[in-house]
């Protein structure tokens, strides 16, 4: 049984677990309605681990861990996270880089690192014998809850934009999650979904507001130090929306380095697309004051927020860990796909293929350098969004069945 | 190093491997245009383990153990295979089955079960020294192809029809494969690919026909039971279109009960949708001689052919181990979509639905009893294929924004 407390990123006060304990009580007080969330609680182990366990990555006692659950029990039957670190050498080399990984979440079991989150949500769902959790989505968040809520036997209840991309959204509904379109923006889908959990008791897993979402999401840290040995890299290049899985990613490393498990904790590095760049904006004037975006549009809808909910606690990981932000074009983004494709095999969706994107603006500003062990956090599968795909990539003509078709297409 | 001989399936037969080591020469001859593939070769090891590596299944070097590379190396750094065996108790409770899994090769890195053969021809067209490898395929197989490809440095030349469906051409074009769409049948395509490959001298992946696409195949049955502590379940389903995927995992476990590693080899259940069931037909009629299906179609592409290339091996293979076939409608399968994913958290394309559907008809025929511990291939993930899915879902209509609107949604 892992102990633990919840304590406040602003103002550091401590607060008991719960099902209804999703932010700071007294901060809580400030928040403007749309606004970034006030008053994120992070967890707190009481006796973290002085050591690596002897469990296998995959086995839920190596999660238990790590993660604050009662017991490996506590974890549904759905293999989230172990993705593999993929070595990307044809790709470092053409960026001048000799070392390059790729942490490809995309296959996680629905597709995307946030299946990490969603894991720990339900475990916790669980504990708490609760029967329905809710979350509000623009998309893969919402896909994933639906998920585990399948292999959980969980009701699983998510809120859209009635926008949402048809990938996900006939994703989540195969999971037989109870989708609620609604005719509004992202925010006031976000804003229902508390009231309803508040309503109708149902455990709520909106990003950012639940402090298990940026829990589950640091076990992809924990993977990358574990499969480099126990260190981290020199870089992490992180796709950032509302900063929830990089702060995520900044709480493995920190815990590690707590622990003495690893040395030094890398420099994350955000990454924003133009059109929704609330994050790398304030980044780049030195606020802490994240001005929402309305209207905020890109080809990467997972990284689309008007206002991004863990901005503030992002901000302030991006400086703790001398890491940066950085900002592309939607046409980087599309580029990014086939360019990291073909070089390493994996497939991402314009979200996940931003962090390449981001990472050759990094290296053109030197915030990287040609020494750098660095990883990209890749994370969402491709197949998540085949018309941003198919428009980074040239649609060949058909050719006649005979081989003469084929010399002259090939030029052989 | 891995010593091995090619077998003929056929005449017993043995030959030497090599680049151009396809089918035997003998059984060859008796080949008919567009008909099952005569002579195929299996690969023999001349000294195949007698008990389980002491490396981690994900490690290259376990796979090298069990297949017949030269040395680890020879893989090109693509984690293919290593998917969960997710236990699916609710499903099974559902259907009378106290032992149910689910195989999720959904989570292999190109998003289907193909990535395990083409790791394999990856690897000795590297280990042959040839840079292009080519492949006719409707889909799947030549994106794991263009996939594994990328990771390798191998040129991919990829024969489709024209008609293949866009989410799978889109990510082989991302991978960065030579598409040629080929105005004609997935015959033509299949017998332009082998003109070609003698033509340009490529290594040719077409599947049924390279020996190692059914040897690469065979790893999800080695996972299977390694999984399971040293033993075969009691029942394998398997979709089949080719039969390449069956005659795989027929292998696997014939290897593994070779060596005494697993006592016995599971019963094989072959799946086949009602449009192109050439194989499951032969079997009901008890007929060695496979009848090609003209316009053969099915909503599950991945399994529709007209010819089913290894279908007379597959049909031993099934008799062999005291397994059998059956046929399912298309309504069957696209029912299995969400039906698996809202029970077990795994999200299938309809090829790989197919595997509950058949599962559901062999249980009624009694081909498959309570008693029975059974594992479901799935084969491909459900995002290759979103249309075909949003057909099997029903779509919410939008709501408010407002508790009530929700209230009255859901009859709360």
């Amino acid at each position: 049984m892992t102990t633990f407390r919840l304590r406040c990123t602003e103002c550091g006060r401590e607060s008991p677990e719960g099902p209804r304990a999703l932010t700071c009580p007294d901060c809580a007080a400030l928040q403007e309605p749309g606004g970034p969330v006030r008053g994120i609680l992070e967890v707190v182990l009481q006796e973290p681990p002085g050591e690596w366990p002897s469990f296998d990555p995959a086995d839920p006692r190596f999660l238990s861990v790590f993660l604050p659950v009662r017991e490996a029990g506590s974890f549904p039957s759905f293999p989230a996270g172990c993705t593999p670190l993929v070595p990307a050498k044809r790709l470092g080399a053409e960026l001048g880089l000799e070392r390059l990984w790729v942490k490809d979440d995309t296959r996680n079991p629905s597709g995307s690192t946030k299946d990490r989150a969603s894991l720990l949500v339900a475990a916790k769902a669980r504990e708490y014998g609760l029967d329905t959790v809710a979350a509000a989505s623009t998309g893969n968040a919402g896909t994933a809850l639906a998920a585990v809520a399948a292999a959980a036997a969980l009701r699983a209840v998510v809120f859209v934009p009635a926008t949402a991309p048809e990938a996900k959204l006939v994703q989540m509904l195969a999971y037989g999650a109870e989708v609620l379109p609604v005719d509004g923006t992202y925010d006031q889908a976000f804003e229902l979904c508390l009231e309803a959990c508040r309503e109708f008791g149902w455990y709520n897993r909106n990003t950012g507001l639940n402090p298990y979402t940026i829990e589950g999401k640091k076990t992809s840290a924990i993977e990358i130090a574990f499969d480099l040995g126990s260190r981290g890299p020199d870089v992490v290049v992180v796709p950032v929306g509302d900063g929830v899985i990089l702060s995520g990613v900044a709480k493995g490393f920190a815990d590690l380095a707590g622990s003495g498990l690893i040395a030094d904790v890398p420099r994350l590095i955000a990454v924003q697309p133009e059109g929704s760049a609330a994050i790398s904006t304030a980044w780049e004037r030195g606020t802490e004051d994240v001005s929402p975006v309305p209207g905020a549009h890109s080809v990467a809808d997972s990284l689309t927020v008007e206002a991004p909910r863990a901005a503030r606690l992002c901000l302030r990981r991006i400086r703790e860990t001398d890491g940066g932000a950085v900002t592309v074009t939607d046409d980087e983004i599309l580029a990014a796909i086939p360019d990291l494709a073909r070089s390493t095999g994996v497939f991402a969706e314009p979200a996940a293929a931003a962090a390449l994107a981001g990472l050759r603006t990094a290296l053109a500003r030197g915030m990287v350098r040609a020494s750098d062990e660095v990883v990209l956090l890749v994370t969402g599968s491709g197949l998540k969004d085949v018309p941003a795909a198919a428009g980074a990539v040239r649609r060949p003509e058909p050719i006649d069945p005979t081989l003469d078709a084929v010399a002259a297409r090939l030029g052989s």
